[in-house]
């Protein structure tokens, strides 16, 4: 079984930058941490983009839809911003009906002490391994499908719609 | 949904004790490993041990089997050490068919900077949800069936038999 | 002996707000890096202001030289952002003589894990016991005397002039 | 200034071993330390052992005994378990005048996320920079001449004999 995971920015690999104090991306952080993690998952990793999911526009989810619909593999990672990630999955959830798909991210990022990146990633890796076919958003240690979930913004937290 | 989880000590549970630089039980990480993960779901803790599990034998594995018997919720998370995870598995998984039960534990402990444990953690809160009734070992981002396991001695990794 | 610490905000003290992403300033962490660093020296800590040095004006150095100069104790360490620490140590510099004032703080929050936040309050402590009265600024191992420094803002590293 | 860093294990560079759960040595965490300081101080750093201070005996003394003696620094640190630290500190105090020698060490290994080892690295540096020449420990933010400390064992802590 092979996992292909897509990078997208996020949270997850945000930076600090030290000679000005800001936030920023540089590489991704996702293989230190499936090392980490100790993962002997066979993965394909591809960095697609580095942003903040404030700025993911359509434009960006056209080509997340097309590298999954083009995916030999049919359990597919994609990390993501927390802000618009209930978008995007919904952006994909109509459209792919053939492979299981999971979002996830962190609110707090991995290079902080008390990220919650780790637990997401093992989460997120578990549930693609074993949920059926779909668009997920994995975060909170539960799993949620793409059309019955919103950000509560006030906590932070997803929640069940209905 | 909630899940129980049963703890029993092993790596990930083990601390350094100032005084005499010996790795130790105190108590468990979980509850501030959950709050970490910033995981929402409902769960119950019962800490039935702290031991090594080298130390753990057949009178602990009963009262293990008995909680997991006795237990109302159907999903079930036993933190073990690696060593004889194997072994309690089967045990287990020759006397429970009803319930989905996943051992888990870490390779190095949650208070070292570099340990496995919230991949681990995640992972066993993603797969107890969704995989079918049995009894799994979670660890390096896979799952393994009772009956189809072995910790490699020499990497550390768990493995499939067949 | 009892050492004064004074608190003004600066990257040492920036902490990950979850729900915006941005870095902000909740309380000093001055109290749990004592702690984690088990120093058992006596220390009055008092936090004058939390924010970051770029917004530190003469209005908020005329408080911390007045802090200084009513100070009962002669050792002094100031928590301060490096962009204008220099500007600050000029100022106090210039007015207190029968004291020994120490600037430290971080290139990277303390809340990070690549911080070196430990590692200059350490420094911090011993030179502000050690030195002769005057005021100097204590980062990346070293100490400079407050007329004799500058900040690289190309490496982050602060330098002496001469 | 150049400060000589002798290595003779202790705590501070204890790390996990995986395979066998026990805490061994293997290389020092010495230079990752500095780095993560952003010390820019120039040192040069020497491994003469990496042992617990408990298997330190006068044969290893006399090693670092002689390597101070020789040392062209007058600036020495040297790392060391926490056990024996006043016996070594004893032995060169005796014998060496005309250097500022400074040992320190670590309750928790580095490894550990709570780790004092940065702080007291931190500290010890200032230390030797600091003060007069003699022989001291640099632990819990303070030095201890080595004719006037001793560790209590119930607190860990380095105190004042008179």
């Amino acid at each position: 079984m092979v996992v292909k995971i897509l990078i997208t920015g996020g949270t997850f690999d945000k930076e600090y930058m030290e000679l000005n104090g800001e936030l920023i991306f540089k590489n991704t952080h996702i293989h230190e941490m499936l090392k980490k993690g100790r993962c002997k998952l066979e993965t394909k990793i591809r960095t697609l983009f580095m942003i903040d999911s404030l700025e993911m526009t359509d434009y960006h989810r056209k080509i997340i839809l097309e590298k999954c619909l083009n995916s030999k593999e049919d359990k597919i990672i994609i990390t993501h911003g927390t802000d618009t990630m209930v978008a995007t999955a919904k952006f994909l959830g109509e459209k792919i009906k053939d492979k299981t798909i999971v979002l996830t991210g962190a609110i707090i990022p991995y290079a902080f002490g008390s990220s919650d990146g780790m637990f997401n990633l093992g989460s997120a890796l578990a549930f693609v391994q074993s949920l059926p076919h779909g668009v997920y958003i994995v975060m909170n240690g539960k799993y949620f499908n793409w059309d019955n979930t919103k950000k509560n913004n006030t906590t932070g937290e997803f929640q069940e719609i209905k």
